[in-house]
């Protein structure tokens, strides 16, 4: 039987720290992406072996892109705990009620819905979005003021009915969703977790390298609130269009762009530049439209019943991933950032019939393995060359080179994918330069 | 910017170590679960706050049964990861193309298909496996006998239409599945494997506390082979019937059950003993079924053609949850097995107005999150009786209780769940004793 503190270990090992042979990898590169596939981050993905196209908009995840996506995901939770937020999983098939209390059943309100229908009789829809089965669940749970605040969240399969999908996994119709769901008292303790959520945002996007591209967006908010946040990376390969005020660090979606939102914000169109951007992420004051509709109430300090305040909190794990892809990526392929790459360290042995060298590169696997480096080994039966352009199209961002000229040379070849900076390190001490690097 | 080697321990952490204070968890425990929820293991995971119903079959899952999944999904990946197993996932999302090759897109032929429409035309269905997409995602990558064998696998929500949906989470419409499948050169090699992944099997149920109920169950085999292993976990809660053999130590399924099976077998049938069973696992030879259909082929050492010989290896963690609250529960409510708890430890505090009582216990709560115990810590405002009971109900297998009696009796009080049995061990003493328990 385990015993109660060898669990903890064990149960959070094996996740991502396994290193692998290269040569056991089942996917390979490949030289071409399928021709019918423009997208760039969708087209780095496949040939990388990352990604597998199903269909337009419906992408599945191989070794190396589930394990990049798994460390988005452990980014994107780790943010969303440190501010309070219990983690849940809801469904996908729902059920018609919570959302015809809402208007939101009618496919004219939610354009996106795919339907579905019971074997034994019933419509079903498949999610797009959680707040009514939520709302629901917490109104079984929040009572009284005393039961608030509350945060919660999910990593969930969205489906949505997209007319056009053509910007690979930027935007599929089926895609895991980080929502979260904010329950507070009012306004004011809304407003005071709206930014602490926007800062966490945007420490999220810091820690994927896309922080200093990534700007905070003023967007249309619905019939609850005069304004939304988007975050919008600023990129060539974005759907949307923003006008961006370069030294104030803000900008204005088109679709809110207007005189009076422009003299709402002090700015001047003038100083504006028009930008393609991705929406990486955005966080909507959703006020008592929900809660009102669904019955989510709660008793206040004076025995007044009153609606919950709500707000609704997104970023698409998938969507960050092939925004990261198109920013970072150069002309040899992938870049990615430290904390969400498929692995830590790409080892890469040239033993070219040299056994000393296939030696060395096994032990030095063996060694990284034991201190805990996630490691990818190119130990295949392939000239330099295409061990090189394979590895720079991977994108791991610190490769580790052994060859005869390195082993002549008493050391290890360290070559930073990002910087393209090269240095020769004794063996003994590449553990050591790894922990600082 | 975070350096290489803190990345790994950073990354696996926040996932499930978290301690946390039950007056913040926003579920309760109930009294009643809801009058339609005819099974056990449903009625006390909706009363401990761990799911929620969205219809019949359709659970969602709250902070606290999240975490159990989560452990459990964890013990499976560990052991596909330790059998050479390669973790993808694949979309719900399925185009009929592959699925007709195989003649397996007719309703007639897979009777649980869920089928929607894209918006802008074409027939889809939700995914009830995935033999077809994984099968033309592989015929991509494997060419010759150097790149076999192969095995990959993943957690993904399955789909299934199923006209009776009254165990709970034992058979839901939606639900996670590990599914793995296997590719060989040849039978030989398959059948090695095969028995590699039915040992596998067997130590995961070991570690969730179901292994001496759950017998290997010879069922029907279908079109290619004719058994295939079932993993059956006795229990009246089961929807299955198996005859079996207890001092062999296997069984018969019922739809498999016949004079030939028994003869092959060597089992008398005034030997075996019916049962009923929950089917926790299924493994299953294909053969070359799936592959010929779908151009799975491979050129093998002579440099003929020959088609990938296939195995599918199913576990439901969350039918596994359902079995170990079936089999494993008594009349107060959910015994957890350690490895998959929600939290290792639950601290109890029942101050009674004695300020040092709490002192004492947010100290030893400080403590525990400080030494890596994953501990809940019922800080809440209620009596005794109360937090007991829904202690025993929630079913964490160590509690720890601080009051003024275990104060003046210089330590604190350790219930074993599943035992019963109590000690008192001296405060300084009870990490030691957490790390030997």
């Amino acid at each position: 039987m385990a015993r109660a503190a060898d669990c903890f270990a064990k149960r959070v090992s094996g996740l991502t720290m396994r290193p692998m042979r290269q040569s056991q990898l089942f996917t390979k590169t490949r030289r071409d992406a399928p021709k019918d596939e423009v997208a760039k981050n969708a087209q780095l993905l496949i040939r990388g072996g990352f990604i597998h196209k199903e269909m337009a908009g419906v992408y599945s995840f191989l070794p190396l892109g589930l394990r990049v996506l798994n460390n988005i995901v452990q980014v994107i939770r780790e943010e969303m705990n440190a501010i309070g937020g219990q983690e849940v999983a809801l469904t996908a098939l729902q059920s018609p009620e919570p959302w015809t209390k809402t208007g939101r059943w009618r496919d004219d309100v939610i354009d996106v819905w795919f339907k579905t229908k019971l074997k034994n009789g019933g419509e079903l829809g498949l999610a797009t979005t959680h707040e009514e089965p939520l709302s629901a669940v917490m109104a079984e749970y929040i009572h009284s003021y005393k039961d608030l605040p509350k945060y919660v969240y999910q990593f969930q399969t969205k489906f949505r009915n997209e007319l056009r999908a053509k910007s690979g996994i930027i935007r599929a119709r089926e895609f895991l969703m980080k929502d979260l769901y904010s329950f507070n008292r009012d306004e004011k303790e809304f407003r005071a977790f709206y930014e602490t959520c926007a800062a966490a945002y945007k420490k999220i996007f810091e820690r994927v390298w896309i922080g200093e591209k990534t700007v905070r967006t003023f967007a249309s908010g619905g019939v609850f609130s005069k304004y939304s946040d988007e975050f919008q990376c600023i990129s060539p390969a974005g759907e949307d269009t923003v006008y961006m005020h370069e030294e104030k660090g803000i900008a204005v979606n088109k679709e809110a762009y207007t005189d009076e939102v422009l003299a709402d914000l002090g700015l001047d169109a003038d100083e504006l530049a028009e930008k393609r951007a991705i929406e990486v992420g955005n966080i909507f004051p959703l006020g008592t439209r929900f809660s009102e509709a669904l019955g989510l109430c709660f008793k206040d300090e004076k025995g007044q019943t009153a609606p919950v305040v709500m707000g609704s909190y997104g970023i698409g794990p998938g969507r960050v991933m092939g925004a990261v892809v198109e920013v970072l990526s150069d002309e040899k392929g992938i870049v990615w950032p430290r904390e969400i790459s498929p692995f830590a360290v790409h080892l890469v042995a040239l033993p070219g019939g040299n056994a000393e060298v296939a030696r060395e590169a096994d032990r030095l696997y063996e060694l990284l393995g034991e201190s805990g480096v996630e490691t990818l080994y190119d130990d295949r039966d392939a000239r330099a060359g295409e061990k090189f352009a394979d590895a720079d199209l991977i994108g791991i961002p610190t490769r580790l080179t052994v060859s005869e000229r390195t082993l002549a040379e008493g050391g290890v070849e360290v070559y930073g994918r990002q910087d393209g900076k090269t240095a020769l390190i004794p063996d003994s001490a590449i553990i050591d330069f790894l922990k600082k690097d």
